[in-house]
């Protein structure tokens, strides 16, 4: 048996395809062009990289994006303030503080200083409770959001699935099992402190890997059929998921990369144009 | 095997009677009385009933209660405009919204008009997602935070057990579950739609039953020596959990009544209390 591998790529080009159309007629009709704020804190090679990145995604897209690029020695009350100028700015429809900001700040008091209509990347507590108690308003965190979009596309309903979601992240493991929840799934939170993971994930008929950890997962766990999600992303290309074990058990399963990561992005700029549609509408 | 029957009534006491101590001393140190204030639509008799309890325990800890009544037929914009109201008050510390209210009313928008602070009940999307992220200054929703503190007073430490929440509701199930994976437990949520309730209960070391309906779980999926909190309170004092085959496996469990039902108004108290000692300092 090999798993079909879901193609994340091209799943999110039709995404951004479909928002970038969304962003034309919103001009035409409004004069209003979709305007995404990029906050960077440092300058982590990676986040630099992955910031350019989504910049030129943006560009594609046809949504402005505004970038505001803050040296390390910010403070947590300088962050803040910046982030409240760009939440109280008409011309910003949505708002990233790209992360892991430097350890002295206080991230999660950055986070609630986006205001909640212009929380395109899901981070603030309103938008993980709207996830949890779903509210049709709330914007979700990208990569779980984008988990969903690529379960319906391949036609796999959560109702009544067990799902086990390995890792707990705020911006991740937490969101993923609300939104898996909100769908009717049985839902299991795996962690470092879980006893017996192997067991868990043999339970699995859903399983969404959000650890970090290159190749954490082994494939002889996984439940045979399964639908596997490597939401991981390790230097190398690697995923969490050990994936030639997983091709050889899994009935569908994300590449790494091609998988969740695309997904992540379209999502992001989908929720821009939404927000800016919103603002419009306003 | 008989398990041993885990005590709320009393630890509720110990609980009030510290909370009354605290609003004794905050009265002859600040001259700031604790007030809750309580918002009841219609007159649906069980409510009444409970609401008027609850001001009796308000009344014996010292702790001033406002009751506001409101007609059946009161809109959502007139109910979240009292509570706004109460939201703004500086001599309210506490705001409890009595539920379920008249059908016709949105609860969560009712809900969200009650300021953070003040959301002793821990009914609010914040609370929601401070549960979840472990945020400090948060409050609890006092039936999850009463069994979190039944647990404690028992010693069950939930790091690593395998802990299975049966319901998802926003101010139940779905807090119950983040406040136990907040506490390291391997969390399961289960419901309606879930397809083998019997197994997931089997590997069960904390169960927590909160799903409404007499006696839906069966003593024998119960795994031996499991602790069992019920968390039902159906008509006649019959719980979620059929009590008597629940005795002769788990090896705690909270009875009903008098297990979860006074820990659930203990910290509502509590919390007024702290509502309004922090509002003292400010």
């Amino acid at each position: 048996m090999s798993a079909e591998l879901m193609n994340g790529t091209e799943l999110a080009r039709e995404i951004v395809d479909r928002s970038a159309e969304r962003a034309r007629i919103l001009v035409a009709e409004t004069g209003v062009r979709p305007c995404l704020a990029t906050v960077i804190v440092g300058d982590d090679p990676a986040s630099v990289t992955y910031v350019a990145m989504k910049r030129r995604r943006c560009a594609k897209a046809g949504i402005e994006s505004r970038l505001v690029s803050l040296p390390e020695a910010t403070t947590t009350a300088e962050l803040v303030a910046v982030i409240r100028g760009l939440s109280d700015d008409p011309s910003v429809h949505g708002i990233l503080l790209q992360h892991p900001v430097p350890g002295h700040i206080d991230e999660r008091a950055a986070f609630e200083a986006i205001a909640p209509a212009k929380d395109v990347d899901g981070v603030t507590m309103w938008s993980f409770a709207a996830m949890a108690f779903g509210q049709a308003d709330g914007f979700v965190s990208c990569t779980p959001g984008g988990i969903m979009r690529l379960l319906d596309a391949y036609g796999v309903d959560p109702a009544g699935k067990r799902a086990v979601v390995v890792g707990r992240s705020p911006i991740l493991g937490k969101p993923m099992g609300m939104l898996l929840l909100a769908r009717d799934a049985t839902v299991t939170y795996c962690h470092s402190r879980t006893v017996d993971l192997s067991a868990e994930i043999a339970g699995a008929d859903i399983l969404v890997a959000a650890v970090g950890r290159p190749e954490f997962i082994k494939g002889a766990d996984i439940k045979p059929g399964a639908v596997v999600i490597d939401a991981g992303y390790n230097p190398g290309n690697v995923g969490d998921v050990d994936a030639e074990g997983a091709r050889e058990r899994a009935g569908l399963l994300t590449p790494v990369p091609g998988g969740v990561g695309p997904m992540t992005i379209a999502l992001l700029l989908e929720q821009t144009v939404v927000a800016a549609e919103r603002s419009a509408q306003r």
